[in-house]
């Protein structure tokens, strides 16, 4: 039996890349540089029908389905590890419905996520979560992987706004649940369960999405700080005065080394990011107090954003960050562990602590405000690669010993389904393979993933080479 | 087999009582005023264990568990409508630990939630969530129903602040899941599924809470408008203009009329009560600026507090809402329906269509922010309340077709089961059963709930007299 045929009579051929295709390759990477993972075919649908195809397929033939949205995601959980069928929605991409009385939009899964933002803005309305691949990744990965970003702060993450969703089920049933108010309480959330559920109980086709007023106005600030300590004081003074900014970031002095081409002097210093949101006149009130704030709290300087360039310059340093430590080093694995705000100066001395060899070095930064960090390992040689893991492996012993997690926002796709006993015990584990067996009994949707014991397969994190 | 004398075996007698104990009736009814349905006995859990041993000893012998908090559900969740044991938590009501550091709270089931908020307050923390019975109702219960209340506009409902949980499984399995941190996507979130299950999952034995810091200061603003389209363009405007109250609040007309002890002439007037929070001298501008706004929006009049006795002066007539209508008449349903916040206007209008008999009188406030109104139908005559049913019908009916929901905050339980199919597809009714089955697959824990077709009983919506 042969799959991409099978396809190609239901679909169409200009719905299915067969193993040979040229354009197949991309379909067996994503952004993990965890390696290339072959599909045996890729299922360009174009409709929640097709998906409800090669669902019923796949189950009739018993062949695994990887679901794909634009494949940015960092814990490699959309790479078919087993082969079968890569279904992708990148062809779902448009705006279905935008709703501005009731501030909901209906939006296909493979739709942009700053596609979406940019054209509900221009009517006034604002959809917060704010990933850093926010131009090049989907909606439906960001249900997917139930995604953050620095705005989740303030506003939440990704399952905070999705209020509805179109699912196609292994076997290809569909189903649509939800609701289309901000609050409801009927019956049991099947939606909150599917968002974050990494592409393993179903496919998003369609989802319902709250929209919120467009703030009027926002305010940046940059301080800069001798050490953590300083930084964490100043962000707890900030909290406890009743402040509640959009986003709060902070970038090591590790990371800041590595911009070289801000016009700010940022080397041997530690920096805090601070968006703010709402009318314009007490803004600026806002950001003046806030300013005088993170002076009396030892900032070395702070740098308020006056206009649109400045605004744009200051973020700039922030989204420079990934690139910065990518460009400078040939090895770069990022984790986004996350721990309770309060430990979070605790955590960088524990980072501090471990022993890391001299051919590796460690660069932290990104959403303080909710104590969720990405910690990246920078190596130069394949031999320095090696330390890598035991690395990792104390960090997230660290992390989990002060009440943290594995994972803020990327997920554990499969990067990180070996660590999953260092948090999880294995009745929570167990729990979850049942709910896992309620929607897909043949474990053929997205196998191999978030646990570890899948097969006894396991995908060392040493393999995780950054992408170009 | 006597249930009472096996839990009284393994329990101890001042854990049980029985079904001649005169302190049985209260443990049979609620305040959804559905009348009272007799346990066989009540179990007064003290400890996890405890709770595992009665689950234990239920499905060994398979006899219902019907989990109960304080019992101030307003939908009949926590009535044994099968008779069998009562399960209360309310002895489990110690607050466990309150980490200042990390903004978390441990606490136990039974916790009252203004005890728990008092507690936090002190340490200079905040819980949000406040339904309208926080001084009489428990944190268990809260997340059963994943309870909102008035600050819910702001800061979201129960389910947003339960980071993790420890729960009694039918079968005494005792399960603890969940996380520590804000963000956190490790594995599927069993959690958050639990939160809103209505008891019929597992039995909550203690919750690890997210708090955040404590508003340094609040500033209440009420606003009198002549109709409802005033009221709602005024929040319309306000919100688009960035503002972010904590609460908007809206009390209709007849609601107002009925309000005979304010000192404050609400006669023939709509009002808006808004509640905001933050740094108290940013909070003094943006109050002058809504103010403002407000005046322009054809406000008849703005009162802002002034210090705490006038705070409290005008939360109590928000507060006083249910308690003026119960005592005025004889028979009080309350609905508590959510549309997308841009219909409200338009459930007004068809909730004046509905053909309604002169001895019924309809009265609706409540969350106006998130667009979840507590629609009271008010009857004064046996005969009358043979109109409730279908009138409640008919609100339900034009709810769904406004895109909205049965239930905004008080969920399904017992009262509105039968419409559940005005909402939801067979489908998704099929797939929550499934997800019940995974956790209780004998239906012993609070059966009777939720779903209509539970042996085919239904309790008839116009029994419900509101409690004395």
């Amino acid at each position: 039996m042969n799959v991409a045929s099978l396809l190609c009579d239901e679909l169409g051929k200009n719905q299915v890349l067969t193993k040979d295709h040229p354009y197949l390759a991309p379909y067996s990477r994503d952004e993990s540089g965890l390696g290339d993972f072959h599909p045996d075919c890729v299922a360009l649908c174009e409709s929640a029908e097709q998906v409800s195809i090669v669902l019923r397929l796949a189950q009739e033939h018993n062949i695994p389905v990887t679901p794909r949205g634009a494949g940015t995601g960092m814990t490699g959980g959309c790479l078919p590890v087993y082969g079968g069928i890569v279904l992708s929605t990148e062809r779902m991409n448009k705006i279905i419905d935008i709703d501005t009385k009731n501030s909901i939009a209906i939006v296909q899964p493979g739709t942009i996520v700053s596609t979406i933002q940019d054209a509900v803005e221009e009517q006034g309305l604002f959809y917060p979560p704010d990933p850093a691949s926010l131009k090049t990744c989907s909606i439906g990965g960001n249900i997917a992987s139930n995604a953050g970003g620095p705005r989740a702060f303030k506003y939440g993450v990704t399952r905070e706004y999705v209020l509805g969703l179109h699912m196609g089920l292994m076997g290809g049933e569909l189903l649509r649940c939800g609701k289309q108010t901000t609050k409801g309480v009927t019956g049991y959330d099947l939606t909150a369960g599917f968002v974050g559920s990494e592409g393993t109980f179903g496919v998003v086709t369609e989802a319902t999405i709250k929209l919120l007023p467009l703030p009027q106005s926002t305010a940046l600030l940059l301080a800069l700080f001798q050490n953590e300590t300083s930084c964490s004081n100043a962000i707890d003074q900030l909290l406890h005065q009743g402040f509640h900014p959009r986003a709060i970031e902070l970038m090591d002095r590790n990371t800041l080394m590595h911009m070289t081409s801000s016009d700010i002097d940022l080397s041997s210093h530690w920096a805090v990011l601070i968006e703010l949101d709402g009318e314009p006149n007490t803004l600026e009130t806002i950001t003046i107090h806030i300013g005088e704030l993170l002076e009396k709290n030892n900032a070395i300087d702070v740098i308020v954003a006056r206009d649109e360039r400045d605004r744009r310059r200051l973020w700039s340093i922030r989204r420079a960050c990934s690139k910065s430590l990518r460009n400078a080093h040939q090895y770069k694995i990022s984790e986004d562990i996350c721990v309770p705000r309060g430990s979070i100066g605790e955590l960088f001395k524990r980072i501090d602590s471990i022993p890391t060899p001299s051919d590796l070095s460690i660069a932290t930064f990104g959403h303080a405000g909710d104590g969720n960090l990405h910690v990246n390992i920078l190596a130069d040689s394949e031999e320095a690669t090696k330390h890598i893991e035991p690395f990792v492996h104390a960090l997230f012993e660290h992390t989990i010993a002060l009440k943290g997690t594995l994972s803020g926002e990327h997920g554990i796709g499969l990067s990180k389904k070996q660590y999953m006993p260092l948090e999880q015990t294995p009745q929570v584990i167990a729990w979850q393979k049942k709910w896992k067996h309620m929607w897909d009994p043949n474990n053929l949707l997205n196998p191999g993933k978030i646990f570890p014991d899948d097969n006894g397969k396991t995908f060392p994190i040493a393999s995780r080479r950054c992408p170009e």
